[in-house]
């Protein structure tokens, strides 16, 4: 048994089934032993940004890690920017980079670069192991990092020397890290203070939105008329029919402002208090009200639902919340073919227990609004602002939840960002719909810089927004990737192109011309 | 004036002339900047990896820097693997990027990351700018630095508040830091060693391979029988006929023996001994020959092209090197179309002059054959091993030499990490012609594994290598970017396409199926 196979025969033991890899001369070893180690799924995959994208999906959905499989620093690199959304999203990913032979890394070969310090703003453990003997150990701790409350990439650097040279054997699970318990003291002071203020919030993260933790949350708001509140972005959310709804914190500071206005008390829940995501000249970044408290219940690494539930338990909460999201369609629309329509139409159509993987950036807004009485839906969203995730977290869902509809919702700036997903869908024969909202600018900033003061605009200017000149034409992008595709001008067009797509189970790209 | 006004007149002030961008909110006072400061010509990217591989390609051929734009950690984290094939080839560039306000980063919002620590491994000189009064004078640093020898990439990152707060004025340029100057005793001691052996190669990188360096090391040639040697990924050759010949150290250790077998010493100017490019089970990384000497006569921050100047003169060197690479075209190739008989037809076809951006893999050993007697040309390699340069390579490469061809040769693996560049190509119209060697496999992967002796492959494994299924169409992608293309497969096919290609001067890519 060589290091490489110690390492993935660790990883099944662990539990970890599917591994995201664009590898490289320096993982092939770890290739080889896919096969001669049985119960790891691979996925190959483009470009790096994709790997880590859908390891991110995966996990989101999955609630379990699956690992990646990096070339060097340059192959970590490619993938940082959705291993960032991936740690804004608190999503497990064991993070698996090669690097070259131990003995090799003093002749500064071209490959060669400083692979810890790539990795660390992402990383929550961070590892080199030292050789064949140690990576079966590292994979092991690896995985239980990976998977400690509220979860985190774990990176584990992997020489070739490492994989090549012989070791002793797998290792077994480690015993998870405990999460951390909220005292009843703790309980009791976020119950008083409840009971003193007449307008309070639980703003939630992570677990506490789903499961036992937002029904929790639902009984608690049905005893005390607290409001339920997410981040803007949350990894994460359960929405439509018959869901404890939740409202989501707008994303500019003036809505935010009028969103929060004259709560007292917001009892964060695995969160932070809630800030802007930009900065703009002469605002704020911090919006909780003045005189409003912000009292942390529960940490990220603290178990949030445990603790809603002894709240719910504590202001002798009924045991059900009642107050459920109607189930109200949008109705499918005639006229003009827009964001809004075309939104309109998803909702309409979509099934039952659909994934959203929502990139969709100016598009979202309709699209949350479209949906948020539609059937029941898990919400995916870009948790760090590092856009291109939509299509990578798709791939992700889609084989995380073979069984599920995955609808990916893209701005066309963000998804030229992660294309080569594409090609992932085709290739693992995914159960995809990916929508792309074509309004062919990088509309967002054009929002952004009317905020921002910065003066009238010249041509220059102007040129750095746009991406009509010229068109990026979709249709011809997905087929050339092996993904069957269509434009659709009109909201007819659309209706039936997106019916026939729900009707399907192969992957599929709608461009909406808007 | 606000601080990006100052930032963009002192990079126009000290001759930066091109801004390869891809800005988002935090860089929104650097865009609209771009008018009210003329100068700079801005080129919008899709993907950052696209704005910093032709700010590579934009240098190498320039000889002075390009400014990137890029937004936040993620974006730079896009740009990273190219900015480590920049490092590698140490092409000066002015790395912009844009981050929160300063009074914003405490509240660790979604985009918030540490920049620094991306940035650090690709960096020779790294500065946050504390506020708008302080980013002129350290834009200003920030190019003496990239241009400081032998180049490098110069990071300046630039808080938001420091873009849109009042600025005093631009700065000037500063003095250029001076190249160090290798001493006349230095020169005698190569000169005394080069007369004491018989088997003898002067080591040449980055200047010493161009103009009046390389001529020097012919005149040294000439007299001394000195083989001249380069770089197996050299950043920049001037190859073809009328050209000194250099001998190109191969890829494989055991070429790498065989070339350099017998050599009893090894002069080095700007370089360091030649090593291995990944290191393989049981296999040494460095490769001198044992009793051949490596003496380093020019280090990478000093003259080296004075010290071949001043070697020339002391060995008493005659003033012209004779032997030049003659010229003798490779004819037209009439039987099966693979990667040397479409290798062929482009050193057959390509007019003087050409620049080749070669990232082309397994495709490059043809390609380089092919060209080693074609007209003259410039050939850029992939310098980091970060494939997804030579697209992105090409567009910089285009804008700084707008009246020269451009042909990008590309693997079919390596152009799908950086398609992006395509539409950028489109956009500015670009000179480029770019073939697609589609082998519909990571093939350099299949020659590493067997050398890596991983072991027999299963299923899994091979799929790992696999880019048929689907097969990437690489016509339909270019044309969703704008870009004409056509698929060639056979001889006759690629001689009328490549021979139309190189009558235009408006982009295209043609697809040689392998």
């Amino acid at each position: 048994m060589n290091g490489a196979q110690s390492l993935v025969a660790t990883l099944v033991n662990c539990g970890v089934e599917v591994c995201f890899a664009n590898p490289g001369t320096s993982e092939l070893h770890f290739v080889a032993a896919l096969d001669s180690v049985p119960g790891i799924r691979p996925v190959l995959c483009l470009f790096e940004g994709v790997a880590t994208g859908a390891a991110d999906g995966y996990g989101r959905v999955a609630g379990r890690p699956a690992a990646t499989l990096l070339h060097l620093g340059p192959g970590l690199a490619n993938g940082l920017a959705n291993l960032h959304n991936a740690r804004r999203a608190a999503t497990p990913i064991v993070n698996i980079v090669g690097d070259h032979a131990t003995y090799h890394l003093r002749y500064d070969s071209p490959l060669t670069t400083d692979i810890v310090s790539l990795a660390r703003p992402v990383s929550s453990w961070l590892c080199t192991s030292k050789s064949a003997k140690t990576l079966a150990g590292d994979a092991a701790r690896a995985v239980r990092a990976a998977r400690e409350a509220p979860g985190g990439v774990a990176t584990l650097i992997m020489p070739a020397d490492a994989a090549w040279d012989s070791a002793d054997q797998s290792a077994q699970p480690l015993p998870e890290i405990p999460m951390g318990q909220v005292s009843s003291a703790s309980i009791d002071d976020a119950a008083a203070r409840l009971g003193r203020v007449t307008k309070a919030a639980l703003l939630l993260r992570g677990c506490a939105l789903h499961g036992a933790g937002i029904e929790a949350a639902g009984r608690i708001q049905e005893k005390t008329g607290v409001r339920l509140l997410c981040d803007t972005f949350a990894a994460r959310t359960e929405l439509g029919a018959g869901t404890v709804f939740v409202e989501r914190i707008p994303y500019f500071p003036e809505q935010i402002v009028e969103f929060l206005q004259g709560l007292q008390l917001i009892v964060l829940v695995g969160a932070q208090p809630p800030v802007s995501f930009f900065a703009y000249p002469g605002t704020a970044s911090r919006w909780v009200p003045e005189n409003c408290e912000c009292y942390y219940l529960a940490r990220a690494h603290q178990d949030g639902v445990a603790a809603l539930e002894a709240l719910a338990h504590t202001v002798h909460a009924p045991a059900h919340a009642k107050r459920r999201t109607p189930l109200q369609l949008p109705g499918l629309p005639s006229g003009a073919l827009n964001a809004m329509s075309a939104c309109q139409i998803m909702a309409e159509l979509t099934p039952d227990n659909a994934i959203i993987a929502d990139d969709a950036v100016t598009a979202r807004f309709p699209l949350l609004k479209a949906f948020a009485q539609a059937r029941p839906h898990t919400h995916l969203s870009l948790t760090g602002g590092a856009i291109g995730q939509g299509l990578p977290v798709a791939v992700g869902a889609a084989i995380a939840a073979p069984n599920r509809k995955i609808v990916c919702a893209h701005g066309d700036g963000a998804a030229a960002y992660t294309l080569q997903a594409l090609w992932s869908m085709a290739r693992e024969q995914l159960n995809v719909t990916t929508i792309i909202f074509a309004n062919r600018t990088y509309a967002i900033l054009n929002i952004e810089l009317q905020r921002l003061q910065a003066g009238s605009l010249g041509p220059k200017a102007l040129s750095m927004l746009d991406l009509g000149n010229p068109e990026l034409r979709w249709v011809e992008i997905a087929q050339g990737f092996g993904v069957h595709a269509q434009r659709a001008t009109t909201c007819a067009e659309l209706i039936e192109q997106y019916s026939s797509a729900m009707k399907s189970e192969q992957p599929k790209l709608i461009e909406v011309v808007l």
